[in-house]
């Protein structure tokens, strides 16, 4: 099926993001679920809630386990949540004793979330250095055609003569915003999610602070205490996120304007068209546009998540499930369409 | 990759829907669009704007086409669109004197465009199938339990006893709207987009009209004026997608709400939970809220599309793709779970 | 205070619309409100469900009462609704036998919902004249430019000349379907709401239904049981009011284009700039555009609404509160600044 | 009229917020207009870019003007903005030789922009002190009800008892993250905005940067290089409203359940309800759930607003204008409904 561009067979040429996607493919979810399993065990091992035995037999396991896919597929349709059948085969795969002490003492809540969370952290990394890089290309193109004259535009009128580098000032210094953001979330924003059935930890008894605290120091993630019904970092991930689409959006809105205008840039690699063999269009500068639009609607939806009723809402959580991935893509696409883009500015400005 | 849960190895097995995501799978698009090809070589044929036996040979030839997907993907990259290199396939395909006949005088919008009308009625078919069930379910369990009472709700406290008639009712009378809904979009909605490069159909000179009106024909589509700029019956059908998502996100709220307070209703097949084995969660309720929203959320985005510049905006244009299927497919999913749920409800109201 | 710009001291300069202004001002829900009330008394009268007497007393105070505007001010706040407080009033202004009979059998949602359906038609009204008025404006246009050529432009590019026409035709087919829609709409969608506390009409007994035809016979309303927690009508007619702005934007952003591009159009009535006098500034196109993303966003919230839990949702119910009255305010204001966009272009295309 | 409920003579008693309304009023929008006119003579004076005696006079001026507001209405509706009439208007009021030393330099948004800058500085700080005595009101039901139990509910289930102290932490913790994501914004995020007609300050030569630090001095904000067309600062703030408003809305969903459910909470100050005297609603409880999806709606529309073109977007900037004032409204409402809420909580939990 191909309903979702991002993934598409041949949309995704123009939309999709390889990087971007891996973090978000159901392989690196089996992963990072894996990994906390894995370092829950070893925690609850260290701080002597299940025996070192098992927990040495569930970090083996985990480091090989396949799931059965379709038993995956089933079990979510019917369970609303992938973790029972993935809990239950990793019990089979674990075997023995050790069965009973894989997931001990966590709900599913604490999986899919963190392992969520061990993802977003790594997107994190990804679009840091992207915007960085993107960055340094706008001072480059500020270095060899910043003194130039554009004119300004206000209200769809010419105004008055800026410089180049007015120009790009607006498309850059957002993103050095927007990098600044993405470091103070990473202050506190990462958190592991450890609460149990009920978010009470009632299975631990006294040592539940401390297996939280190992768990997230393996996983190198914030630890805090859980937040299954507080989803407000998440909604804040997003909002930047929509930030930087939008701000790259800005960017693309420009772009395609000098395209259209002329006379003020020179593009590369503008996309062919199946009827005018004469034209250049400036695809990846729309495409920008409509990235930002995307991510500023589905924002919304994250927002309306946030209506969490209770210790765990079903419906506020799949309602996440359905617009952050898209989300995080969109963001990946528009970060890799401005570099190719800025990259494509052959001209820009008047001597 | 697994960005769409609707299309995700193991979260398609809760929110995906087989048969509404064949029609939006990428062999369908690219049926539809080789369906537009030979009908549009058909059409310039009957009406001598190509020769016969290239019509022929184009016809032969879409028939039988296997396009290669790493082209596609390329092209779509480059191009904004997969149509030049989809038709430059075609016309190699076709080969000699045919060639040049392929996709004669027509735009990429007119292939894509109508490619996507072509799978909307299939859509509307199918959903008006699943609708005509639902109500017919929702009769079933009427007579079952209709002459019971429920306690009535209003903001959020028992205010008189109603009977469960008079909640099934509110379930399932905005569906008999929604399919009237559908059936007057079907009247002119479903229309042919054909205009050439810019929308004036200018190869075709006096015979654009005829060839318009046949290509219509063929392809069982109303005939309209072109509409590449004009995108309002996308919206409004996804406005219709949204009606129905959101009537049965109604119906999943109340039954979630039935589930909680409990009493009133036996559910069958709800989900187990990793944690608490003695629960039976209605997942299939909450998902239904969780679409309701989602679809909201995603309708906006179409409403923002339709600021489209000019003869054509790519940014406006490839908003749609990135909102529309995943909308279908909500909508589809939201449909296959009510019907399960209904199924699901073994007893309503106190005797 | 002036938190709408829609009715803000002098941002309603702008975006105000004073006829459309009318039907959502507090003094028109009153006046409605007491319709609803008057006709009921005449419908239960007639019925023989409440003496004659009271039903006569009843009309003469709805027909000069002018409530204590701070007491429902502070009743709205303590209810979560005028209702309880409005009828109180009422029924201490009907005095002796008749106050009993005063919103007898109904509850809030009955008077305000019909209240509001009422304002709806008076608004379908308004906006099926100035659709029409401004077809005839485009018809006005294309008659004195509409054989020029326009460069027609996709994808932010020059691609082959159109004639004025063409374009013309990209801005005022919608419209017309737009009026269709309404007029679609008209057939069923103003009905009435009548159900009592919950739904059930249960103080009427088998006069129920009869009280109801008489009712919307009275208010000139379709008869149609009880929707109270059904709201895909007043969802899907927020969606035709987007679908018009949307239209409508898209013509903004067009003329805004030429306006930036120069040389095809001459526009008189540009606004005027604080720090550049040579500058016109295509105010009302750029306007169209804001308010066509405005209601695109808002239309999002009329379809959350949905999600309307139980027999009456407090939750639900008040968002659409927030939200729907600006989005017809803004689409209003979307009418009439179309047309004096259109009545401002002094010259269109080149000859 | 009475198009938004935050304004409606009656509406307002439930969604109405006097505090935070008059920093959004007309009044306080022209003061805070008034100041950057004074503050701006004044650092232009202070730099020698315009004589002393003129700074006098328009600080005179500014300190007991006021417009002909008539007269901004027109104005507005004839530039898109308020700010050429204005200034003509003040420099009428400051006459002689300081009229054309009025708004030296400056530009329509950096008075408009500037000034809602203001606004949201003051709005920051009252509700910071909301969400702090928020916070003190939720420690205190916890030192009552704490250590009581409550049912836990996870997916719509009873799952397994938490304590009332787990509940409250559910609502408190994010009000904790929502100051200080407040505090971190105040660092740069309210930073006076001043750039002249295109952003580059041209009248000002090598003075500009002086004049806009004294600027910023004077009204007590960040100083920033001319952000005009860089709009992630407001979207990022609409967000953090939108993060309290969804944190609220979870507050109140919870209530809401807690007060159909029965049994664990005694709430005081229900509404009542038209036609079922017994009922005592949970008002406040559902319309933070209301404001909640109200503001995750309008981020959006903030989000939309990032595509701003060029050097000004008269559309982009409008949509602002349209969207904002609605958000902070909703979240004074939500945080005066809250604190009533909390106040209202007689009992919670189970002994």
């Amino acid at each position: 099926m191909s309903v979702s561009a991002f993934e598409h067979p041949f949309l995704s040429g123009l939309v999709g993001d390889d990087e971007t996607g891996k973090l978000f493919s159901a392989e690196a979810e089996i992963e990072a679920m894996l990994a906390f399993e894995a370092a829950l065990a070893k925690a609850e091992a260290g701080a002597g809630v299940i025996p070192m035995d098992a927990a040495e037999r569930i970090l083996t396991v985990c480091g090989s386990f396949k799931p059965d896919m379709a038993g995956l597929h089933k079990g979510t349709g019917r369970d609303g949540i992938v973790v029972a059948e993935f809990v239950k085969q990793l019990r089979a795969a674990a075997g023995g004793e050790a069965a009973q002490y894989v997931h001990f003492g966590a709900t599913s809540q604490d999986v899919i979330d963190t392992a969520l969370v061990i993802r977003l952290k790594q997107v994190r990394g990804l679009f840091d250095q992207r915007l960085s890089a993107l960055e340094k290309a706008f001072v480059a193109i500020d270095r060899n055609f910043g003194a130039r004259t554009l004119m300004g535009h206000t209200r769809m009128q010419a105004a008055v003569p800026i410089t180049v580098s007015d120009r790009i000032r607006a498309w850059c210094e957002p993103l050095v915003r927007h990098r600044r953001r993405l470091d103070a979330f990473s202050e506190h924003g990462f958190a592991v999610q450890f609460g149990g059935a009920a978010g009470t930890l009632d299975k631990l008894g006294a040592k539940a602070a401390g297996v939280r605290q190992s768990l997230a120091f393996e996983l190198l993630l914030a630890d805090a205490p859980q937040w299954q019904s507080q989803r407000d970092r998440l909604a804040e991930f997003a909002g930047i996120l929509a930030l930087i689409s939008g701000s790259l959006g800005k960017f693309g809105q420009d772009v395609a304007l000098l395209a259209e205008m002329g006379g003020e840039m020179e593009l590369a690699g503008g996309g062919g068209s199946s009827a005018m063999a004469h034209k250049q269009n400036p695809v990846a500068a729309e495409v920008l546009v409509s990235l930002a639009r995307f991510n500023a609607v589905q924002l919304s939806g994250m927002q309306q998540a946030m209506v969490h009723e209770q210790e765990r809402s079903g419906a506020a959580w799949t309602l996440e499930w359905l617009i952050l991935p898209p989300m995080v893509m969109a963001t990946g696409a528009s970060l890799r369409l401005a570099a190719e883009l800025v990259d494509n500015i052959r001209s820009l400005g008047k001597g």
